[in-house]
């Protein structure tokens, strides 16, 4: 183990998700409390708060307030979309970057997001390594989607499942609550990637979920599942569909884009008709059958529905935060903290962490595989409940002050 | 107290809320546990069931599992929205509502729903008392909406309102994560009356909430509260609004109506493009301010999400179950029970039980004070907030089962 001392930054990159500011706190706490680390910063915003030299002093914030970071949801220190450029054809950034790190003898760089993010994190380790400046970088994943490679799943996915599952139970209960016909349409999250949709599987195996739930893993025929519809409506006078936005027909095309085709064609105030495609299906649908039909878009509670989060994920997530600094004030750079699954004698689940490269995430996309769907392609099988089912165990621990939720204020006092 | 033996029917109407089942749970465990009470029924869809014969004999469900409809959403005995006529134009289902009463010996009947289902009851009681068959017939309070007349406030209501100021509190969050330009558009439900939407002051009273709120009461002026908007924008970079469904201009049209209109006039498909109040807002805000504008609709959540109910509201709805049978088997009939509010010596809030007339209940609605409101016109005052502070308190002890809800299952044996 070779000792590295100096000051660490810690960025949260990309959209929220309910515990991202759990990992971030996992990792500033265990920076606080590193005898190596001389200095602890939040970026502002990400990379951009480093290009702009904003960054929050976190040992001036108070520690219990700091604590309440870990069930606040969204990013605390601010996040961004910024995406560093190529080094080969522009190094600008990368310069400012060192001159950054030099500046305040920052020796650990730790960045929360996903795909982007473990690019940036790649390109800054390999650029810092090139100019001969000692730093040890390591991503700290984060995303609702579930989509990085290599780890078992990531940080902040249980929680927007749980909260999807959670609520397709509800609204179960809700759209069978007359005597009369009904079809409900919920759009879920997730464009290339199905695994917020499945999460309304769990809802199934409840015997509380939806009848039908397609995935952008497969193709949608919108002829083919228009008869399925008609068919469990005629039988049961109710349907519910789980529904991902990523949808797309055989030739690629995205069925939303054949809402806004419909749409724009048609709007000549310049008003842009936001409809999305819960609105497309439902008007399609209740064309098709004449039933009375509902769209639902769970929209961004999805991923900021801390009330909902599971403690698992929020402790993983912590886990995942603390376990990066651990790793790298032990000597480890150029990785990204991920989880391993494994069962204990009694068979139940533990997650361990692993170390992936950098350039592996960074690259990859990662789908549901395909036997994990039913033969007609409109749910999910018990391989589906057996991955997720451990992952959305556990209710948040939030703080509630007045019966709401008690969220983080930091003070964000700037380093000069 | 006079003494009347019989049977009982406990039903229940209009839409759904999170605590609808707490209440008629506390109606039907009383009522099982009552001496005088010599058979427990509830009826399939409410009142369409009495007519249709199809009562459930809640003797042989099980107790623990009935217990769970403490904390089920939606309606478990299932709704209707039926309304009887005016029995002085035709008396038909009013002679059919007497066979039944007779062939179970019905004595009690306990109705559980909003205005209609209180003019429901009133009906049937005057048409028993005008045709000599005794029986005492009471109302159970339940709405979302708060705009039942008389009682302090409506069960139902609280936990919709913790869940709007709850998930408002996260959206916030979502909404300032990027240092980028954002607007938000929340549309809340809520057609003539406001109390659902003003709960998004609960959040601004937590520095959490939304920058404008917007309820039915005070008329809508577009082009006014574009201003605003644009303002707020242009001075933060972000803006929140939280919006009720049913906002009208000055000359009583729905706003709503203008977004349908424009969608109606372009759809030559005849596709029903069902997008709502926040889309045609967000599309409005969007050409005005060139900002990236989110509209979001907080659906039918709003009045399903147990998970997120109020435990002040679980118990309340509950105790006006439970009173309503006390109530009538001590000779009470032709009344709502209601909530009358009290403080403490220690200034704590109290919530008693008072009777209400259902003629009263049945025409009335009741709307926000015009002194709970801003001078602006776009935010509600300490009024409402001392008002609904003590409603949200305490959280739902709902039964989880791996890391999701247990609700329900009723075996619904029907009454021969």
């Amino acid at each position: 183990m070779s000792t590295l001392k100096g000051a660490c930054i810690i960025g949260q990159s990309g959209g929220p998700t309910s515990v991202i500011n759990a990992s971030a706190y996992g990792a500033i706490k265990t920076a606080l409390e590193n005898e190596n680390i001389t200095a602890v910063y939040g970026a502002c915003n990400g990379i951009k708060g480093v290009l702009e030299d904003r960054l929050i002093d976190m040992s001036k914030e108070d520690k219990e307030e700091l604590a309440l970071m870990r069930t606040t949801p969204s990013s605390a220190l601010g996040s961004c979309r910024y995406k560093l450029k190529d080094p080969d054809v522009d190094d600008t950034d990368y310069k400012r970057i060192l001159e950054i790190f030099k500046k305040y003898d920052v020796r650990y760089f730790f960045y929360n997001g996903g795909n982007d993010s473990m690019d940036t994190c790649n390109k800054i380790s390999k650029f810092m390594l090139k100019n001969g400046y000692e730093c040890r970088v390591m991503g700290i994943p984060k995303t609702i989607d579930n989509d990085l490679a290599g780890t078992d799943h990531c940080p902040g996915y249980a929680s927007a499942a749980k909260y999807i599952a959670t609520s397709l139970m509800e609204i179960y209960h809700d759209a069978r609550v007359y005597d009369t016909g009904m079809i409900t349409v919920v759009e879920i999250m997730g464009r290339n990637a199905g695994w917020l949709t499945a999460a309304a599987a769990l809802a199934v195996a409840k015997g509380n979920g939806p009848d039908l739930i397609y995935c952008p893993e497969n193709d949608f025929d919108l002829e083919a599942e228009m008869e399925k519809i008609e068919k469990i409506y005629k039988a049961n006078g109710k349907c519910i569909i789980a529904v991902s936005e990523g949808i797309k027909d055989k030739n690629g095309k995205y069925i939303s884009e054949y809402g806004n085709d419909l749409t724009n064609a048609k709007d000549g105030f310049g008003h842009a008709q936001l409809g999305g495609l819960a609105s497309y299906l439902a008007g399609v649908i209740k064309e098709r059958t004449g039933a009375k039909v509902r769209g639902v878009e769970l929209s961004l509670l999805q991923r900021c529905a801390a009330h909902c989060a599971s403690l698992t994920d929020i402790n993983e997530s912590f886990l995942a935060g603390k376990s990066a600094v651990e790793y790298a004030t032990s000597g480890v750079t150029d990785k990204m903290v991920g989880f391993e699954r494994s069962y204990d004698a009694n068979g139940k689940y533990v997650c361990n962490i692993k170390l992936f490269d950098l350039t592996l995430v960074a690259n990859t996309e990662k789908k549901i595989p395909a036997d994990w769907f039913n033969a007609t392609k409109d749910g999910l099988n018990e391989k589906f409940i057996q991955y997720a089912l451990p992952l959305i165990q556990g209710e948040t621990d939030m703080v509630k002050e007045d019966g709401l939720p008690r969220f983080v204020h930091l003070k964000k006092i700037l380093a000069k």
